[in-house]
């Protein structure tokens, strides 16, 4: 019997938004920002749309992450407002970010009995971006970290990442099955070094993580529940 | 012959303040802040000790780097203040954390050559702990990245972790020589495994660096330059 997790050596799973939620966290963050900074605007200003080209720019000095997003609001607000922001504004913006990265983990419906069933079958790693405190406190208190042989946090998901990843864990490419929820840094990246890859949509993504139209034929599953039949578990 | 270098399959370096200056910029944006922030503050607050004491509760949740450190200048400057410090302030103190960022990587005296010839000896690695994209932008950027063969960047530097990459790497940690200038984060972790270290001082060292007395008897020189003597090449 062929089944298609014979294929594979390594199954790698994304983190944010492929087991637990992490968008609607910047999703609230974003609309309470609207909140508390849209009445110090001037009139005709948007200040959603600043923050997010903020975002954009501070991504390549500040990275990725709660601690950079706050960092982001505040200059935001700053600058949006003209520096006419009250400094409580700033004190509710530093506690919103120090809240995120304090929230308790949620996971996403299915995941524990999917790594179980998975995990059972190949060697599980988990390989997310973002900052280095925030995910690892995120991976130890999910109550999932047992599941993976290796947690790998790193800066950007791009090719040269995933293979030197795989190179060190001794898999070829080819055999790796990479489970996330976004085509740009989980599907083509890996697909990109002849790796598999398995793309499960969620319902927000992060304006930087959207990518143009692609040529690839990328395999989608509406829920990580279907991933072990899919796999033929 | 018998040299030192014999017994080690592995010399791992510490970054900061080991091989390029980083406590400078700490000290400086410290000064910086105490000149920004005392005017505001009620007479008879010491702005920089609060400033620690909030750093230190901070290192928890945010973890260390100059992110982490921004916000809690932040936090430290409105908390101190009561909120009456301007928000300019607040924006210098942002700007103050962005240039951090961004700045140049200062080498310390006689670091390339002393990794040309150690690393000619054997392979080395760069052990460090802080944040993913700052310090990958300093190791990128250092023109230093060639001597190494693997780049950790980790969020502790504790016996679990220097285990788990000496395991990755295949090396017993007999056989690891560990050089930095952090007794508490370069040299008893690994001492504590069973692996050599090498101390070399830098003329600053962060509070939270600071390590009460211990027993072990370290390995210490003045110079980085002295290495490559001490290690009898």
């Amino acid at each position: 019997m062929n089944r298609p997790i014979d294929q594979f050596d390594l199954v790698a799973f994304d983190a944010d938004d492929t087991l637990w939620r992490s968008e609607d966290s910047f999703d609230a963050a974003h609309r309470k920002f609207n909140e508390l900074v849209q009445p110090h605007a001037p009139t005709g200003i948007d200040v959603l749309d600043a923050l997010h080209a903020i975002e954009r720019t501070d991504v390549s000095v500040s990275g990725y992450g709660v601690k950079a997003f706050t960092i982001s609001m505040i200059r935001a607000a700053i600058s949006i407002t003209d520096g006419n922001v009250p400094v409580s504004v700033v004190g509710e913006l530093t506690d919103l970010g120090f809240g995120m990265l304090t929230e308790p983990v949620q996971l996403l419906a299915h995941v524990p009995e999917v790594l179980d069933v998975v995990g059972a079958a190949k060697p599980l790693v988990l390989i997310t971006k973002g900052d280095l405190v925030h995910q690892t406190r995120k991976v130890t208190t999910s109550g999932l970290q047992h599941h993976f042989g290796e947690v790998e946090i790193v800066l950007e998901k791009d090719p040269e990442t995933y293979a030197h990843i795989f190179e060190r864990m001794g898999v070829a490419p080819e055999r790796v099955c990479m489970v996330g929820n976004s085509v740009r840094s989980d599907i083509l990246p890996v697909m990109a070094l002849g790796g598999h890859a398995v793309h499960i949509p969620y319902h927000l993504t992060w304006e930087l993580e959207r990518v143009d139209d692609h040529d690839e034929d990328v395999t989608e599953l509406e829920s990580i529940s279907e991933l072990p039949r899919w796999l033929g578990l």
